[in-house]
């Protein structure tokens, strides 16, 4: 039996239902992943993200290998226990950061050498080291070291990491394959890349499946394109992927992106955004995103949401959460965060109740109805 | 009946436990206040204050006054509804923050000018103001306004001062007792001042149970005298107190004040130390303070304290906590904080014991023993 089980298509569009079944614990999709980059969802404790109905974090391999580092992650017994969050977790290679963060990387086919960002340490990543360690962190679900474009891209150079992505995903995959002893059930994920090139995503699609793997991710969106290419590529990109395995659209996005993807066919996303908008002072809100520290705010007894049942919404005002950001208190990015990661994951139960009903087009127009309906403070 | 309830008298010190009526519950005493300076007791919510036992908090007049205003408080019906706190909050009249944080300060009989030390803006308090002030604040315990002086300091000033205070203090009580008819059984607290001067603390104690208040509270301490001298001071005033009344020694102390406090006759303390520790790293354990961020905690996987069982020692290590303050996480000053906090409430609830079996002089010994036997870091 499979590991990724359909339990409903969407009768209107391509929108699916399914349970993902991870070393610890089933997945009911489409998921949203809270990121928690340095082994912690930012401000957020993990019996918050239990309390938000979160059913698995990312976290990434790249912030990690820098601080604290393979011993101390292994001595603590892998990343579960140091952090202590007992659900799935999902690591990034650190492919993604490299590329965006670290200084004077350079990229051979064996692998990339680059220096820390931090304290300009050097280090060198292969697929197999990569493998290696997200097995060290006791991962769910890992996914290959990819070499990542910025956006703009030539074609030449989207071939030539789109080509390096799947070279690197043969030895990713014969590293995990190594490792399997010990891997307990967890999950392989291949990444498609092809920047915004309609061929080079058909050709690293095919390839990239032709290998085969437990899910399929469309990196190297969500850096900076327009919306409309990316829910071109992403509809373009989903038709080349089985049917019978999860699809992750990574680092996407905000609450309209990810009802236009499920509806593509999307079943896993990841972002910083309800954090980071958590952090500073911006809500996400079924009227559309609202910022604490307006004085429009300040004598507003509503909560942020009135629909929302979270913590936050059901004790504090909007008036004392901009009063929390004016004073600089950290319990107003606490709260405000809290707030966010719950209207994600209320999302997507929403999602899951409008697939389940075949009404997620029409949900869509309502929420978008809403969630636009009002200026945007 | 009273409102301060005698239930036991320790046989070997001076050591009480009482049960203080308040408009918003019961207090058991002696009671240690969290410090909520801007309608948060900082880094932490109202669930983790629960959590941590603490009955009643205090909050500042003189920042709440600056930050978010009377008329932001008054729209949301109050202190307690605004931060969402429902159990007592005893607020302090602000004279302490007037004489360390603001500019341009000018006291006469009258009151104090003074400007604030956020945007400059000109403000005048006078006793009955500051009444007002808490009154709409809706503070269960309030305190009158006082001159504080620094230390050292003349024995002319300190005079002038303690003077000052007590003619305030007949001010001040008029004051709340014209507001009486809304005052629903708050209480209202007198200061004694007087330095480290012996006679005027005797005097300023005898000027003060004269004009009779629900509680006597000792200023002027914990202001950078030498402990013997804070100790001392506080066994002079204690005995000008009345013995039906509680005592609350202001802006004390750390774990060893509170217990040679108590040992004193001290019902009520304060101090920001639990948060403030906490938000820079240091925790305070069974076996002394301990600062997370030093090296030698990089592989420890016990908790922060092996005694403890407040949310952060039960599910994280010092190695995990160690990460977050390297990686600047705002989860290491929130989790610290909370263990602070919940360190202050178990140490009152070991000193209750203790004083209920007359054995407080040995649970002294023995907390010294252990707190003070290891070299700190």
């Amino acid at each position: 039996m499979s590991d990724f089980i359909l339990i409903h298509k969407e009768k209107n569009c391509s929108a699916r239902l399914g349970k993902l079944i991870t070393p610890r614990g089933q997945i009911d999709t489409p998921v949203f992943m809270p990121v928690g980059t340095q082994a912690t969802v930012k401000a957020l404790t993990v019996r918050d993200l239990d309390e938000c109905g979160a059913q698995i974090i990312l976290s990434n391999a790249y912030h990690l290998l820098l601080r604290p580092g393979p011993e101390i992650i292994k001595n603590a017994g892998g990343l579960h226990s140091f952090m202590g969050w007992k659900k799935p977790i999902l690591t990034d290679s650190g492919g993604y950061q490299v590329f965006s963060l670290s200084l004077l990387r350079k990229v051979t086919d064996d692998g990339v050498a680059f220096q820390s960002h931090i304290d300009g340490q050097k280090h060198f990543l292969t697929p197999e080291s990569v493998i290696e360690f997200q097995t060290l962190l006791g991962s769910d679900i890992i996914m290959p070291l990819d070499e990542c474009v910025h956006y703009p891209c030539t074609e030449d150079h989207a071939r030539i990491a789109a080509n390096r992505t799947a070279a690197w995903a043969i030895r990713s995959k014969l590293s995990f394959n190594q490792l399997a002893a010990s891997n307990n059930n967890r999950k392989l994920f291949g990444i498609v890349q092809g920047a915004t090139f309609e061929h080079l995503r058909k050709e690293s699609s095919n390839r990239i499946v032709d290998i085969g793997f437990d899910g399929y991710a469309i990196g190297g969106l969500s850096v900076g394109e327009p919306k409309d290419l990316l829910y071109n590529i992403t509809q373009l990109t989903t038709q080349f992927l089985p049917e019978d395995k999860p699809r992750y659209l990574m680092g996407v996005g905000l609450p309209e992106d990810i009802i236009e993807s499920v509806i593509l066919g999307i079943d896993m996303f990841d972002c910083v955004a309800p954090t980071r908008y958590g952090r500073n002072g911006t809500a996400f809100t079924s009227t559309g995103k609202i910022t604490v520290r307006n004085s429009i705010y300040a004598k507003d007894l509503k909560p942020l949401d009135e629909e929302c049942n979270c913590y936050c919404c059901v004790n504090f005002s909007r008036s004392y959460l901009r009063h929390l950001f004016n004073t600089e208190e950290m319990l107003g990015p606490r709260l405000v965060s809290l707030h966010n990661v719950y209207f994600y994951q209320q999302l997507m139960r929403q999602i899951h109740k409008a697939i389940t009903e075949d009404n997620l087009i029409e949900f869509k127009k309502k929420f978008f109805e809403k969630y636009f309906s009002e200026e945007i403070y």
